[in-house]
């Protein structure tokens, strides 16, 4: 069985209540619950985690030589964590790196990313539809099809 | 019935023999059918319009009051046309931005958009699979269940 | 009899419901026509032309000798059509630019003008006034007083 | 009565001597004089004030509440002088800033005003016909026509 | 036979009358003449085309597959169209990047080249004798000899 | 007679060995030997150093009030010496600047030459071909023709 | 009853040791202490708590909100950790950014806070002074009298 | 008996009604009779000048020499002003360097202080408590108790 | 007994199969046994820890006053942690700063070690070799000799 | 007779106490004094002015018209002032700029100055002794010989 | 028998007299006896040369072929000369950058080091240790052992 | 008795011939007669050395431990050579920095000296006045009066 890994990063634990004109009303429960059920349907494994420590992301990245791939919402460490960057790039599982909020139409820092060089690829600004998107895009790579064709 | 409106901008005609290490061997035709399929699928309407005309591409966003949304890959012009984004930013149609390839993996100023800013959101790096995403981000937010919940 | 050509750059035929905030709610036809009275007024002849496209602006300047004066409003080009900029210093006929909005008070990018190192001036924030003054500027240069004495 | 302010900034005393292929030979009596005319005959009072004192120009624009506009040569000071931006920001009276030559085709550090930002608009190129053009435009807002729909 | 593509850019059109101190006198058509009594003598082809039109420049650079060698004075678009890079780079047809002036004798932004990392190579300087270089240095390439040894 | 000094900077007595994938396979002798035959058969004299001592290519230039041009590949010092970029600017002899490989492509410190701005003129990227292209400006420059009209 | 926290960030458990001529003589308890005094002098609840870890710091300010104020001494990720920002954003407990050095007498790095932005404010170069002076700041805030009048 | 100075640079005499949102609505004479009060309370000797003008700061500094501390808001010259800098490292009386607003969170410009590496410390964001919290430090440090330990 | 400590930062426990062609083959294990045996031989303690927590390497290094000497390979917080600047400022035991790979063959972000300034000095490029380097110099400081001689 | 007006900017009065170990130990009328019998012996009449006002500099400059030549230290103004740069630039008395202290020592922004480009020359860190360096020279242009042969 | 070249650049040959509390007080001939004594006891083979020229040291580079490995501390030439570097990148020899001093420690210009990129490692701040370190790493690779495992 | 050295760098030699609106018609050899004569008359030894070899330059500053002063117009190196600023920073023997041109009116990369950190001072723009400048100054340092005071 194909398998995925959901990664939150910093903050993300508060979604809902954080600066919800931003990043919704949705929590993250509410997020996990959608990518389940997208991922039941299709068969296919799926696991989350939320952390707040750069370190533990990092592990939890360097641990998921089971997953085929990783869904990567880094939050603010997106745009300084080479550690986190470093660490995608020491392991296969390709990453799909996603971003709830629009972020070229916020603080000129939060345009850059030092993980986006090593990611499959980057969504953002489509809500929890970023994380959606991303699942959508691996079930078609993982499940035959092939039809992405990047 | 809602319509979606596919722009593709400068030297995406030559898409499957154009670079085909960075754009994959998909012809636009190719991408044109598989986002017809889906969008027939999900009952919408669906135009398409290449041109290597920033003038071209302009005047096909002004004109696209009938349309629910657009999805615009704008190639080159994502680094430097200030009038698309200014094309954009004077229409209400909301516009989704994709791009075959991952421009955070390319020479350093691919990976600005002046476009970004004015999109509700951007998709890079996925193939095809960047239009396919976009496109079901869009169906799901025009046919009811709106779980996207930006 | 003088003459003077008025050109307007991209998306300005879009005037009285882009970006209203911005850009007013006088349409094009609106400012032509005050334009139009004042120059009638004044004994002068007057033109107008809008396009979204560089190559067409470009060559209305390259086109301009007839034409004692040119009012330029560039729009998005302002900022990065060089093409534009070297059509105006290929030609005898003198350049006013002109701007609707306040290009200091926006986005950064917005207060860098390739164009204006050789314009004979530049006229911003004072909505249609802009263009007024621009043409005031121009009769008065025209018809004998000569008291701007730049 | 409507009344308008004319402040002139550092080294404008010194106009008609002063590097007269940039300023032109008219000196400040003369644009004052030809101010006051067109004031005159627009039944508007007119106010003239020059200061090589930074905190001169301040003082004139903090005590302006009588004054329904000033037109503003801030000089050398528009490059630097974040005081009398602020001035203005804490005024109600809106500001036009004007300049004799065209800030944009000389030295780098010219084009950037501090000031820009806090006025409505920016004159600039046109000799003492950007001083005109500031009050026609100023007159046309005062005396009911108000056609310049900025 | 073998075929050259001569490619001029906006306002080449204009040589001869365009700043002379610049550009030199000699105009298009006398350009043309030069380069085409050398490549009749060299028993190669030889077309020629201008634009002012971006999108023109790019669809002649795309439709180059007859072509063995395209000379490209690509004017002002030299600078930031990046969609002319783009074209370079998803054709096979190879290259010659030349201008007329000296760019690096010229304004600072007029030394940048977003065209010549996709060009073989970069002639400027020598007014008509660089578009002669090019064809010279093409000639020797596709006649034989091959003794340019890049 | 007329005489051509060609300028071989530091690194090129190794060419042929030296990163053949960016210089090519063909040594500084074959260089001056290609070079000579052109001139011969022109009639015109010409002369060859090469040195890795930035203070004896400044003599050289310095000393060159016998030739009527020098070609100059002033290799790595072209990036910053400004001390040949003087000599150049201190002697009359015209200075045509060349290099082998497309100065463009490579790393970003290699795209800007402090030369350029005091030679008449920049090839690069056509290997041999750019001291060909040189050679052959200057013979056309020097024996009557003048066609290459700057 | 109203409650603040201090926050102490990375290396501030060696004060006391820590370069003293930069950071003082007093340690960590010292500064807790003395601030403990005042607040229970001003009859308000004080807690504490210092790490080394940017996700133990993520984690006390999103569980801050019993806590009226935040007093934050970030220590070094105050110049880089945005997710830090993010979480001080993310809650509805307002900050009071504190240093005991004077940032902007130090390395350049150090005069940049990416906190600083979404804090209430910040005190610096005080010593301990500059947590005792946010103290007061917050009681008399919390505590009616309301003087300080923001 | 100790006495400190308090300077007030340009446009802060429109305090109360210069931008309320962003300096509040207390005017000059609020803070300095609140300052007032704590200093009588403390048995401190406090004077007050608030000046637009750069020079009269200056000399208020050079003067300063009977006060054990100034307290310095030095409004738009704390950006600027190197000469008022020099006027404080010319001095022995420390300065500490306050603002109303925090200006980390206004414009790019504004988060630069000239003055801040010749201060003691800088304060700001705490409206009228940036005051009073440089005053308390001043007291602390004078009064005997000396606490603040930096 | 001397004793060094050996600290290696994130990504580091995945070398042997993290980009081999960066890091070459070696375990972390495998380093650590040539570490071992040339401080046995020089009968020096030797101890190691790898962490992928910033906060727990900032603990290392505060608790490291048992050691003489630290050999640091921070790994990727070697470009942005100031926290662990700081530590390494904090304490006594100097510190000798550590890469496998060339760090400035890389990205250009690789090049800027923000520990460098606070280390004794650094090694890079000569993969297990920069730790014996390390190590080497350490003993020969460390055991009388002392012929260092920095 | 001729005459030379020398001009000390903000805080010089305070020469002698100020930071002796970057101005030295001479104050203002020790300077004055040695500048004067120089001027004495060669038969030059001179004038000294101080001031802390930026606009009195400028009027100092502006009413200069009796004198030959001017020295000017503008102490701080020098890196900000483009007032008075404009000053000297409106008036046909050569000015040379003097420092005390070498400004290239010190911090990066002392070592930059507004007024160099328009003074003729200047001199630095010689203390005192650039004063009466520029004046020397002053003398040897006035008094016949001329050999500085500029 | 294997070989190595030890190359000092600029001022090297001032050791022991320049700077010693930058330097240390170890002359140039004491290095080069600590390496012979090393290098001696390995079995192989070494040569020194001090220059003070960039060309002679180019030269050294290029005839290095019978050597196995370069010591090189470039001085001053490592931050500019781009012809060593082209010249290390012209030769098989591959090269072991050395400093006595840390480079990160002093003015920012020196941690640049345009050399790094085309050597094989960068050894700093440990004084002669630099050299011997490596020269310690080179005999581990020539001589059999080849445990650095880069 | 006392010497003084004076050094001339690259192209200086071509002095009277080289740019004369920028050097002036005076040659090297007038320069040193003009020095020689004041030397003499003050009884103090001079001597001179133009090279065009920056390592010439650097050997002739490592072995002036004879002379008291060295006046260095290091010519185009100021802007570059740190291998020369490294030599003054070796020796013993103060350096007064000379510059025949104001360097602060020309291109932007002339008015940077890395020279000038380590210089006594810097005198500039009065063409062999600056020489002469630089001569008086050592004069009455090295003569008892002392009358500089630095």
């Amino acid at each position: 069985m194909k398998k995925v890994l959901v990664l939150h990063g910093p903050n993300l634990n508060l979604l809902g209540t954080r600066e919800p004109e931003i990043y919704g009303s949705a929590t993250l429960a509410d997020i996990n619950n959608l990518l389940k059920e997208d991922a039941d349907k299709a068969g296919i494994g799926i696991n989350f985690k939320q952390s707040n420590y750069e370190g533990e992301l990092i592990e939890a990245i360097q641990q998921s030589s089971d997953y085929d791939y990783i869904i990567l919402n880094a939050g603010a460490f997106t745009h300084y964590s080479i550690a986190i960057r470093d660490a995608i790039a020491s392991v296969r599982t390709p990453v799909i790196e996603v971003h709830l909020s629009n972020i070229h139409k916020r603080e000129a820092f939060r345009s850059n990313s030092v993980i986006a060089p090593v990611a499959v690829g980057q969504i953002c600004g489509l809500g929890v539809g970023s994380y959606i998107a991303a699942l959508q895009y691996i079930i078609t790579e993982l499940t035959g099809a092939k039809k992405n064709g990047k």
